[in-house]
């Protein structure tokens, strides 16, 4: 057996191991009862040893050397066809790469991540149900440290905030950062002063029972080329995509009583990151098992979902396609743009999760800011409640009552995530890109039409979508960074200007429209 | 650390992992989209390997020997509680054997054994579809000749049927089964013609939606002291009941269409089995990875399934004290003896698991006589439908109009699953002469009444038969096989009196209430 092929078997293995953890996270979110949790946590962590000893042993070290070896020499004796060589060598790069950080990492210091994270998570929930941050501060202090430490084992040619940003966000630097979100932190602002003068209200005054919410799910996922054979759609807590084979695909969404458009959305949002991944080359190279055929970055699945949810279901022409399907489970809607009012809500809030388009940007600005403070600017622990609360005042205008509304409002840090918050906004904005380009490719019939997406939308030809995002965007997998994906699709850098372009748009349409 | 608490380490670990096989499994039957199934049998695949090495390992082995020698040596010296030194020997003894058995069988043969069960099972599906039975008896002959070689391999003092049966009815032999079973090849037919002269209708000519037949269910599981902290329930294509952990017990059932109460039964059925589970000395003596934790025979677990679907749920007190909430949801009901009547259709047909309590005895009867043929008195393959046949001829007065509704109808042996038929028989018997004796001890309020069993349901005291079945039966685990459990609970060697009286009398109700 060549040693090519060698590496894949134990990648496929590891693979194997990767994605039974994964249905094990999938259970336990849609199935598991509560009662059951310290067992699958053991479960889970044999099975994180398991993985881990895998993903940093001599023995895959080996296979990779010789896969590297066997594929130099190919490249000296035959005439490679030259995609084939850039894939081969960055699946090389991108393995020696994960090895590496698996490599550097002491497993004392894996075992003390792991329960800092679960201690942490722990007492912020308990501190979060006292609105109490000072009761987190400690645990939040240790997994500071340990993360810090964590970078500097890593001992990458970056800061410690980028070392921990990577795994979600391949290449970043925190001066890139800056000069893309610099704009946001400029214009939104503004934006939001003026939304603030329209005094919409935040959510409809109408609800629809869970079995009228499943059917307009099932709808739309009927619309948007959903196959049963490989995907499956249950209810969870907190709705997630999940990828649990080549051919298993699933996403789970929930129903919030008072918010009848909230699994709707969901469904989008969900279904987009689906879509990513249904996309990557998995199938078209077996890559399942290699670098290639995962996401390249957390900020380019994110523009997937965001593409979804907010470019077409929360689009007019969306609402005028589907509001007479709202109306038939009961909706008590007159026109489509009062379904259209009802998905675009636009109020500044304080929480990040239930923020819209426009504030959602600002509520990552402020998380950013002050976890690479935390990390790398001496923010002391303590300070963190006021200055969190400087911020909403200064970019929002309003400043929560308690922590609980406040700085204890996300999970992310509760578990040592740190460099993750970016990706969101990252989202916002390839997305606003990426959909430019695709409104000048596509065409339907050979027409040209002033908006081919809304057309699409109107015609029913979502597939036009889903074929551009997957021979432009996802077929790439791991190939190119996401900076790069959007530079090579795009034919320019990433920037703000798109999303900003789009919001105002969107802003004046809704204004005008009220 | 000692070296009874190593291996307890390890066998711990074990179980995690068998959990994670089983939670696999559930998932594949609930959850998982179709075009998913080779990745998921991979993964399977590969858990199977690997818990095959841990459960033959030397390493295993050694950890045994040591906790075995430390024991001894603690018999020694110390003054020990009798019923401690009983449990840790039996322990002991059983893992003993478990591992012998892994231990004698050649890793060449288990391959082969797993190749040839997965095409047994892809060649009967096509052949019962087609009703071709010579097309699925090549399949059928490999199973038959692996599985005597693995009997040979195990060389235990048993016949090759016997051996095989052993992992679902420990200690069961052919001579022991024909006493038991003989009794009842004589009453049954004669019972089955007295039933014909009723010509009763099989099915109900009503049906209630989904979501009545599911709000029945939950009331059932509310009364018979379901715990939502614990337990989950979904849908499967079959319903089956499962464990995936010490505090994670799992049922699913399946809504029949023009069966309203073919889901409440298997709810009551599958219950059953979840209950001996909860039951199971686990949680007391921590015993979950121990051989003491599990069920002790197919046989009783069957018994418990039984007891609440036949003894309870299909009794007249149960009719009586449930027929409103049938009505509820729209069941067109006139009193309790209508549901009742529809709780207890009564007709001998082909199929084993459409049968009802009378007829169900002499299904097993046949395939139980057909395997002990097969695999030790030469019947040739190809002659299995023509004896099949004949057998329901003889004993139900039917024959099947073609293989589909006659041999090829149960998956069993297209997985070679051989020596499993007799304990869904058994767990009659056990149930029938179980509950005697529960009759006979239980009270209510300190007051003896004529039927205490009908009392307890009457007055929605079920939690009194719960008690009185974990006490009794569900706490010994592995500690004595089915037949000594039975002998110690009720006094009486296990026979088929108990389970003939029952139906006689049962019949003799029905029919006077005809």
């Amino acid at each position: 057996m060549n040693a090519w092929k060698k590496l894949g078997d134990y990648l496929r293995e590891t693979q194997l191991l990767g994605t039974i953890q994964s249905t094990l996270y999938w259970d336990q979110n849609t199935s598991m009862p509560k009662a059951a949790a310290p067992w699958r946590g053991e479960q889970l962590s044999l099975l994180a040893k398991v993985l881990h000893a895998r993903q940093s042993s001599e023995q895959f070290e080996l296979l990779l050397q010789e896969a590297k070896l066997e594929f130099k020499k190919e490249c000296q004796t035959n005439d490679l066809n030259h995609k084939h060589v850039l894939e081969k060598s960055r699946n090389i790069e991108l393995l020696e790469k994960d090895l590496n950080r698996q490599k550097n990492l002491d497993p004392e210091l894996i075992a003390q991540l792991a329960i800092a994270k679960a201690q942490g998570y722990q007492s912020w929930q308990e501190a979060k149900n006292k609105g109490d941050f000072l009761s987190f501060a400690p645990a939040l202090r240790t997994l500071i440290a340990l993360r810090q430490e964590e970078a500097c084992q890593l001992s990458e040619p970056r800061t410690c905030w980028e070392t921990l940003a990577q795994p979600y966000e391949p290449d970043l630097s925190i001066k890139r950062i800056r000069e893309l979100f610099e704009p946001l932190r400029k214009c939104l602002p503004e934006l939001v002063q003026n939304i603030k003068s329209l005094k919409r209200n935040n959510l409809p005054n109408w609800d629809l029972d869970d079995n009228s919410q499943n059917e307009l799910c099932n709808l739309l996922l009927k619309q948007w080329s959903r196959d049963s054979n490989n995907t499956h759609i249950a209810k969870s807590p907190h709705p997630f995509s999940i990828t649990l084979g080549p051919n298993d695909f699933r996403i789970t969404t929930r129903i919030v009583r008072g918010q009848p458009l909230s699994c709707f959305l969901a469904t989008a949002h969900e279904w987009g990151h689906s879509l990513y991944e249904q996309g990557l080359p998995s199938q078209s190279h077996q890559w399942f098992a290699w670098p290639l055929g995962q996401a390249t970055s957390m900020g380019l699945h994110e523009s997937q979902s965001l593409f979804w949810e907010n470019r077409i279901a929360r689009s007019f022409a969306f609402s005028e396609k589907f509001w007479k399907e709202f109306v038939k489970v009961g909706a008590p809607l007159n026109s489509p743009i009062e379904l259209w009012r009802a998905m675009n809500p636009l109020m500044p809030g304080l929480n990040r999760v239930e923020s819209d388009e426009l504030t959602y940007g600002l509520h990552i600005l402020i998380r950013t800011d002050l976890e690479i403070a935390l990390l790398e600017e001496g923010l002391e622990v303590n300070d963190l409640p006021k200055e969190w609360n400087q911020r909403y005042k200064d970019l929002l205008g309003i400043s929560p009552e308690n922590d609980r509304q406040g700085c204890l409002q996300d999970v992310h840090w509760s578990e040592g995530a740190f460099g993750y918050f970016p990706s969101y906004l990252l989202g916002h904005l390839i997305s606003a890109q990426l959909t430019e380009t695709m409104s000048n490719d596509i065409s339907i019939d050979n027409l040209k039409s002033v908006n081919p997406i809304d057309e699409c939308i109107r015609q029913g030809k979502e597939s036009v979508l889903i074929s551009w995002l997957r021979s432009n965007v996802h077929t790439h997998g791991r190939q190119l960074n996401a900076e790069q994906l959007v530079e090579l699709v795009t034919g320019r850098k990433l920037s703000s200007n798109s999303f900003l372009n789009y919001l105002t748009k969107k802003l004046d349409h809704l204004t005008s429209s009220s």
